[in-house]
């Protein structure tokens, strides 16, 4: 049964008043809630993963790591918060001097925005679903959260949500902090709900498009956080393909195998130096041979895969070297164009196709790498395979314009948690290239900046008085000075 | 004469170039760019003030100021940006034991966006115009700036510009990477403009929220920030009333007065206790007969100031303490209406009088201040006016999730660029309220995020190279540490 309206709008109230219920909580408090949650997601990996196996067609194994990915993040954002960070507290004395005149003091700190709306993805039914970045890192903030279900896993999302919805309480966070919705509507409604302060989405671009227009149409308009499409490009420096040809091409059948190639930082182009076709083939082919195969994540994505594929395959610039078909469980297939061909028809390089596959792109001349790279439209990622000591500085600079995440003789599908992840890059990568959904900084999405004038220290807000009390890191007239046991 | 649509991209193709030149500067030039504008702005002042006072008939002591504060802010941002708090330099190494397993080496910076187009306001026509706040920070960030002229000082506007072109090719910066166009069609074909990768806009609701909808509804949508409305209104607490109200309401009337009430921060209305009608009204009325008159900035303002004053002021349940009329010079003018009409009309609160006009609020009930507050929508500021000691907890927490700034026993106008300044808030205030146009901070809206992972040091930008050659702060493995000096 699909949220009716008069459900969902007792939920976001009832968020709206947890929201303001949990203004009173330390960072600590809310890092023991992230932490609840986290344990008892990793106790119920018995219930919660055969579940998802069986509504996604993700193996144990990857689900296993998924889960403790998820578990990790939480406790990762939780200490984060406890340690300030995302406060980004500031602290300016009175000064007389200042050079446009009396300065009066002034201390900032980030604050939460309210109620959050956050829609999960089909293809990682833990780390971007329910209790995902995009819920951890409003949580973390301080802020409450709609979930409104992916489809594909509803099941698994909503005893999810109920293991969430128990740790939350057992932990004593405010009733209502959490809760979920499905049904398509909801995801509009949601959206469209004056009391509903930002918005994360990680799917399609047109589906997120859809819904970024609807958000920014509101009569108060909101942030809207969507991760949408990216195809990932990899560019091969002839050095590199002259010393490791088999090797880049193995582990880029690997990458793109990833999840069935359902990851948003699949390598959907490869562009490699011209060579003898026929050992280069067989490499792909053989790699591709061995790569596992199983159903996908759900029969419309397998449709929409397939149809995609054979729109590109079509053309008459492009060839197949391996794959196609295999029904249910579709088998790997890579295509194979020209650098010529990219630049006459550069839309090919935003042709994304989600699911086991990947395009060669072949340049004759070097200049040609940089000139493909020119073409890109925004991306989550892009790759330079080189050589140490070699000059990629203008390519490395090109692919910093194009997208959120560059990475060297490495490939994007594996997005770590750390502080200095950035999973975001300009449209239509994301619709706000200003922030990232993996990593710490993903909780900075769902705080605005508050500065308090002229205040007596008593009557601050806890956080912004002299002595420090919650011993966050702080800058201080310009100059950063140590928090907690620095 | 109007900039064509030819000239126009014409200027932004040659900011594009611009600022692709400009990516190979160090910070510490960019600074030098942004010091030779501000000592440019200085030995021009004789020739620039009286310009501006005779279109915007700002007086002459407030626009030397304001000149001073241009520059000032200038050489503030250069210093911020040099020291490389906006890079946000945060560096992951490789750590085989992380939780979710073995992480790679990540680097982030953040990097500029490109061109950025920046409109003129009326009413600063120093700081929020064409070298003001936000030519600033985009030109701190790295970006060139196409600005569009506000039509008001178009005189002026263009006169600084050549001061600002001179300065910068007198210091080596490339060319293009400032100009400005001049029309209104003129600012909806930057926001159009493809190579166009965000706006910083100052001005009405009405002309800000069209040209956000033009931005988010791009092919590829940008950032619009937008510093909107806002009303700023302030709350006395019966304690500060009973103990200082004279000095309040003259400071009051002062803060009103400032800039003939064209400031985006004037207080247009301020909540106190109903109290004895006759003693108050004749201080209010002898304060406000203090106050300069002054032509307003256009007609045009003076015209929708004296539309907006009267839709307000005949409504039954609104009286008029003192003031209306003036010709081109308006006389203050000091309305009157009750927390019980508010609560009944809560979009009294919304009702912006661009000029010397404010409303009294009068409460009887002590808990109609916070209810009064509950009612407001997104502001810059909010203010308390109170006595130390009270406890303004949970009317200041209200405040703060209204507003940008909450000021104690002080006065909105009056904004001070600062490291901790927030001069932003929820819509309408602004259409991103996570960010600020006054400040260090400002500089942020212009860059985003990259992450270099996996990259052999000496390939890396060299800002992210262990050695840390550019001396900035940078958060290391979690911890932050030292940069230049510390």
């Amino acid at each position: 049964m699909d949220t009716t309206a008069e459900q969902l709008s007792a939920q976001v109230e009832q968020a709206q008043h947890a929201f303001e219920a949990a203004r009173a909580s330390l960072p600590a408090e809310r890092e023991a809630w992230l932490v609840a949650i986290a344990d008892r997601l990793e106790s119920s990996s018995e219930e919660l993963v055969p579940l998802a196996a069986a509504e996604t067609h993700l193996g144990d194994p990857r689900l296993r790591g998924e889960l403790l990915r998820t578990a990790f993040q939480l406790r990762l954002l939780g200490a984060e918060i406890r340690a300030g960070e995302p406060l980004d507290v500031t602290i300016d004395h009175t000064d007389p001097n200042w050079g446009m005149g009396p300065r009066p003091d002034i201390r900032r700190v980030n604050e939460p925005l309210g109620v959050v709306a956050v829609f999960g993805a089909s293809n990682f039914p833990f780390a971007f679903s329910v209790i995902g970045g995009d819920s951890a890192s409003a949580l973390a903030a301080g802020c409450s959260v709609v979930h409104k279900v992916h489809s594909g896993h509803e099941q698994l999302a909503k005893r999810t949500a109920d293991v969430v919805v128990e740790a939350l309480r057992s932990a004593g966070a405010p009733g209502g902090i959490f809760s979920l919705v499905t049904g398509e509507e909801s995801g509009t409604m949601l959206v469209d709900h004056p009391l509903v302060q930002a918005v994360a989405f990680t799917g399609s671009t047109r589906g997120g498009r859809a819904l970024f227009d609807r958000a920014a149409a509101r009569p108060h308009p909101i942030p809207f956080y969507g991760e949408l499409g990216s195809t990932n490009p990899v560019f091969v420096t002839r050095l590199a393909w002259e010393r490791r040809r088999d090797n880049i091409l193995r582990e880029f059948v690997g990458s793109v195998a990833m999840g069935i190639g359902q990851f948003c930082t699949k390598p959907g182009f490869i562009v490699v130096p011209k060579s003898q076709r026929k050992e280069m083939d067989q490499v792909l082919q053989d790699a591709a041979s061995l790569m596992p195969r199983s159903e996908m994540l759900t029969p419309q994505l397998r449709r929409s895969y397939g149809d995609s594929l054979v729109e590109l395959r079509d053309r008459p610039d492009v060839e197949v070297i391996t794959g196609e078909g295999g029904g249910n469980e579709p088998r790997m297939t890579l295509l194979r164009t020209s650098a010529e061909t990219i630049c006459r028809s550069p839309e090919i390089l935003e042709h994304e196709m989600f699911g086991p596959a990947s395009v060669l792109v072949e340049y004759s001349d070097d200049s040609e790498l940089a000139r493909v790279a020119n073409l890109l439209d925004g991306q989550l990622t892009t790759t330079i395979q080189g050589e140490v000591g070699e000059d990629v500085d203008d390519l490395r600079r090109v692919l910093s314009s194009k997208s959120g995440r560059v990475l060297w003789n490495g490939w994007p599908t594996g997005v770590s948690v750390t502080y200095a992840q950035q999973h975001g890059g300009p449209y239509p990568a994301t619709t706000a290239s200003g922030t990232t959904s993996v990593g710490t900084s993903a909780i900075r999405r769902f705080m605005r900046p508050v500065s308090y004038q002229g205040f007596p220290d008593g009557q601050l807000p806890e956080v912004l008085r002299d002595e420090n009390p919650w011993m966050v890191e702080r800058r201080i007239d310009g100059k950063r000075s140590a928090g907690r046991g620095t």
